[in-house]
């Protein structure tokens, strides 16, 4: 008799965004002439630019030419595109990182998704609070957690890290053992960003006990801080206990299109039971080699396409035009007295509701009465409850509008 | 300390791939004039047809404009695509799929090697041998099985099913409980089909068992012969027990391009421990949104065109100048007297290797006396040895080339 994993039936329902979408399309039939402006989910809206598109139809071109299309490619990805990420990513910024250090992928929540696998699953697993859903249902899924417990909003057996504006959303270690360690900067959802020395420690102290560190750079190209670091490889150490992710969908509006990239350090070592250290590079190829054909060729040839002249000047237009969105927001609702974190670094911005509403109330009264949809804070976690996440991806001119009918909630 | 998930660690070094590879290159290397015919892997070598290409510029195009510039999309995928699968895969052959019953993908590979996550560890796994390494090896990485013996040749735990020329290549039903069965039809690599009948009595056995058949239907564009079902759910009662995986890789030359589907109908349950039935189709739905984003639009796009009037037209047209590459090898080997097996309704032509030689012995002869490249059928389990495939992929001229070197060989 075929069995279920039982561990499926402890996710609670509702995904985040899919609850969002219910109440937005809920609100719309009943209301259909309201012009609803959505600064919630972090997808872009800006139009791939010229640079990136002429590469696709180069690159389709040749896929319909018997002497230049391509199958199989390497299922780590093509030589030109790894090439070109060691040199504009890591060497541009003091790091060397090896092409069989370089994996490319369809996308990072894929990869950020997939890569527990590799370890056991008696590992303890340590997140931010609030956090990306996708690092904890991920592991709920492989059997690292107990049951959800509704009272507190947390998963058993999970190591929380508590994420709030009286600790600047930097955690503290967490007592109890965090074999795998969730970090996210630029933080989504909660904007801020680490400093070299705040990563320096926890490098330190997942070396000192033999952890590994799951960094997830997906926002790393909305840095303005020239201090603040891009990657977590340059910090000393970092390649013994870290997989840095990397995406281009939110930095070069790849979300349609899927390209990404994982780097797995070789000096990386996970142990087995009686204490053998392992290479969990190998690890890695295997399971990528086994369980994933490749990215794209087209959206391969995009990608590369991003490190040329034309389109690193392309895409960073892009970057400041959202950047800007996310200024407009937080000085508009700065000058509106909300207290506001995030958007200096990062495309989100984090904001205390007013009045002790919660985050859900405060997503309705949006909704409802000036027609604008944001995330609710306490989707990310327990500690996110009272936050509320808008989003600089938009049109300015949208993002105007909704800074105007903010000032009207007021 | 990190812990390894030790599973891995029982995987047999080399996959069957790399290590063809590895020898082609060595003989390369060592013989650098020798003008080497690949029949090895399953990859395609026409380029794509006109439609296609069309469509792909036409969504690049849209991917470069504000107004129809796409980011996320569904991760189930795009309507068009679901609608378009609906209406000529299925329900041109008499059988009804809803739309939240298909899931687009980036590959079936992914999607076959992803599926077996959502069931129990506890699961018995059943497997035809020879068979696609992929259900084996990601099964393995699961923990389903124990280690590999090497006698054997077989991974502890596992059931296999022997296909040989003594049973049509169509197994019988194993002894020992099969809560997973993995088929392919037609058959990768035996290049053997199954009747209408023969799915019918695998159907029941799975219907009276509470089983679940895994269904691989990547080579369903190749069967020329109407009485061949190409959809596992033109049997009926397939929908209670039968999850089916589908590609454009082999059928419409997406190896570069990556986009599949997978079927999983509502009718499927599963059990929890305490025998409670469980819809499979959410559990999948879970999983597939949480750890995928959704295949490129692009791709996507492609993928509708192949069911566009021009697209079905030129798609047909690649495939007859494949099979007429099969049938070129199938008719060359029996006229040199090779018992020879499959190429008929399907790209692979399997082949019992002369003079006892074992399916490596027989590789490294084709590669070193007439540079030939196959792949050795033992590579595919212990029932494999003493046979060889030879893939229909490849340039007419090249494989009229190969064999006629197939002619001196003998």
């Amino acid at each position: 008799m075929i069995r279920i994993n039982e561990n499926y039936l402890k996710l609670q329902a509702g995904y985040l965004f899919p609850e969002i979408g219910r109440r937005v399309r809920a609100f719309q039939q009943a209301n259909p002439n309201a012009k609803i402006i959505r600064l919630g989910i972090g997808d872009v809206t800006e139009p791939l630019p010229p640079a990136i598109t002429q590469a696709m139809h180069k690159a389709v071109d040749e896929m319909g030419t018997s002497a230049t299309v391509r199958g199989y490619g390497p299922e780590q990805g093509y030589d030109f595109l790894i090439n070109a990420i060691i040199e504009n990513d890591y060497r541009s910024r003091g790091v060397e990182i090896a092409a069989d250090e370089v994996f490319v992928s369809d996308g990072s929540k894929c990869d950020i998704g997939n890569f527990q696998e590799i370890f056991g699953i008696g590992n303890n697993v340590a997140v931010t609070d609030p956090v990306y859903p996708v690092y904890v249902d991920t592991n709920v899924m492989a059997g690292r957690t107990g049951d959800f417990d509704k009272a507190k909003g947390q998963y058993g057996g999970l190591v929380y890290m508590p994420c709030t504006a009286e600790n600047d959303f930097i955690p503290a270690f967490p007592s109890e053992p965090a074999d795998i360690i969730y970090l996210c900067y630029p933080n989504n959802p909660t904007g801020a960003v680490a400093t070299k020395q705040q990563l320096k420690k926890w490098v330190d102290w997942a070396r000192a006990n033999k952890y590994l560190i799951l960094f997830d750079a997906a926002y790393e190209a909305f840095i303005s801080d020239p201090d603040i670091p891009h990657s977590i490889y340059e910090v000393d150490g970092a390649k013994e206990v870290a997989v840095e992710f990397r995406s281009y969908s939110k930095t070069a509006g790849f979300t349609g299109l899927r390209c990404a990239f994982t780097i797995v350090p070789k000096a990386i070592k996970a142990y087995t039971r009686d204490g053998r250290a392992v290479e969990v590079n190998p690890i890695w190829n295997r399971r990528h080699c086994t369980k994933f054909n490749g990215a794209s060729y087209i959206s391969q040839a995009a990608a590369a396409a991003t490190y040329t002249l034309e389109g690193k000047k392309q895409v960073r237009s892009i970057i400041e035009l959202y950047m800007a969105n996310a200024a407009i927001i937080r000085e508009s609702l700065i000058k509106l007295g909300y207290k506001v974190y995030g958007g200096v670094n990062a495309p989100y911005i984090w904001l205390k509701t007013p009045n002790n509403l919660t985050s859900w109330e405060f997503f309705d009264m949006l909704l409802t009465k000036i027609n604008v949809v944001g995330t609710p804070g306490s989707g990310f976690g327990p500690s996110g409850e009272g936050y509320f996440r808008l989003s600089a991806f938009g049109k300015p001119e949208n993002v105007k509008e909704a800074m105007q009918r903010f000032a009207k909630l007021k």
